[in-house]
């Protein structure tokens, strides 16, 4: 345990962890040690460029308070989030894919029943978005709850603006006894993550821009069903193969068709264009 | 772009890194993505780890203002510290050893003559520190920079007190003409270092202890020569060889001597027992 060198270091560090109670967290300490060390070893870290990542680790802390997570968005921007993702949802063919979480969920949302315009105000095209959720054997999923949340015309999420106490573009429905489910809401628009933050200058050092494809976020439970997190994307979006964070899936993208003024699939009679989007869920079971 | 999967996201990263002007930069992330994603894939991190690993981070952050460094303890505890120090301190045989650079440092420690107490107050015993700084060659450095800081009696630095405005066991002095240095503080003892954050609740969920070998920090620097950040360790402390930060290098261990009341080295009639420690530094050329 003394004279350690670049070369004995790391594994004088896992000796120190051998006789931990918890094997998982020794597991998972052990791996970490070891790839944070062949990183260093391998680019030659500088004790300036070392200082430079406390630094901007630093900053990623000051950044995070309760409604911004700058941790979140550094793992989604290194496509951490999208390979955890990855690994956690290897389902049967026919289940709706997973996706990333994001950095913008909020505990709390409001309850609506079906039909409600869960925009709250939130600025937008008008957009009926309704479906179905059902099991892998394409049975229906009644009183599933769904969760949705989503950015504005403006591409910002309610948390981004000042807090006046009100939800706007996020909400949570229950699917009806034959699984379907249908909210009034806005068009989402493709938008830039955060970036007036130590992400956005990393992104910007790295010369990668900082857009996603527009989306709308679903978060489906059911008794005996998988927790599916996942976003429906807008066909034809400009960043669909770009996403600042790696989430897009070719079976999650749907088209988000565009209507003239008049009666909107719920009955609701519109004096201004609105939008609809139809989308079906597939959730897998539940592990035993 | 689309469609990313655990095997496939990581080359999907590096492809966005492709066009940087800064080389060293897209080097760096490029490592950090893919040794990143191997330890997330050889630890089958599950979502819920991962909402740990958000967790702790986050907390990390918010412990971390201008006096507590809980990334800099991460590093240290981890052996990153020690294994960056140790690459960038490749020295010719028979320059003094750098170790770990701590989370203690603060600018605008004040100015003392050889002799002062820079103590300042700080709770101990006594202890009256010489030395000399020479070069390679064993030329003396006259007027080299001298810093140093070190924990009290009760094994706290000055940072870890409510704020007074006064610096104490810190200070900065210069070499005299031949090199030579003395000046008057306490003598060091073990320490836990901080613990009552998420690095001390990591420590131990991992079994390992946080405390730290007994030593006075010392950061040289003179033109000509190489900046040196090292410490002095004090001969038979039990934490030698389970240093929580991986410090310890034999060649910085030295004797801190117990005396009698009575004539300090310097002259001082001392009516109580007090130490000495006498080290001397040996500077690197600085890199042409
Ligand atoms: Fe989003
Ligand atoms: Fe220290």
């Amino acid at each position: 345990m003394r004279n350690l060198d670049e070369n004995t270091i790391t594994d004088a560090v896992l000796a120190r962890h051998e006789h931990v109670g918890n094997a998982r967290l020794t597991e998972i300490a052990g791996s970490l040690v070891r790839h944070l060390h062949a990183f260093a070893r391998e680019v030659n870290l500088t004790e300036s460029e070392w200082e430079q990542g406390i630094r901007f680790l630093t900053d990623v802390g000051h950044m995070t308070d309760e409604k911004r997570q700058e941790f979140i968005l550094l793992s989604d921007t290194l496509g951490l989030s999208t390979l955890v993702v990855a690994m956690a949802n290897r389902k049967p063919a026919g289940c709706t894919e997973a996706t990333v979480f994001g950095p913008f969920f909020v505990e709390g949302a409001p309850e609506y029943e079906n039909g409600a315009d869960v925009a709250n105000g939130a600025t937008g095209v008008p957009c009926f978005v309704s479906g179905k959720i059902r099991g892998l054997y394409g049975e229906p999923v009644p009183n599933a709850r769904i969760e949705v949340w989503q950015a504005d015309a403006d591409g910002l999420y309610d948390v981004q603006y000042p807090d006046d106490g009100e939800h706007r573009g996020r909400g949570v429905l229950h699917s009806r006894a034959d699984g379907s489910y249908h909210f009034r809401s806005i068009v989402g628009e493709p938008y830039p993550i955060p970036h007036d933050g130590p992400v956005g200058r990393m992104l910007d050092a790295l010369g990668r821009h900082p857009w996603r494809p527009a989306h709308l976020h679903f978060m489906i439970t059911a008794p005996g069903y998988e927790r599916l997190v996942t976003h429906v994307f807008r066909e034809g979006d400009p960043y669909l193969d770009s996403d600042a964070v790696f989430g897009v899936r070719s079976s999650l993208i749907a088209p988000w068709l565009q209507h003239e003024a008049g009666v909107a699939p719920d009955g609701t009679r519109m004096a201004t264009p609105f939008y609809t989007l139809e989308f079906d869920f597939v959730l897998n079971r539940a592990a035993l």
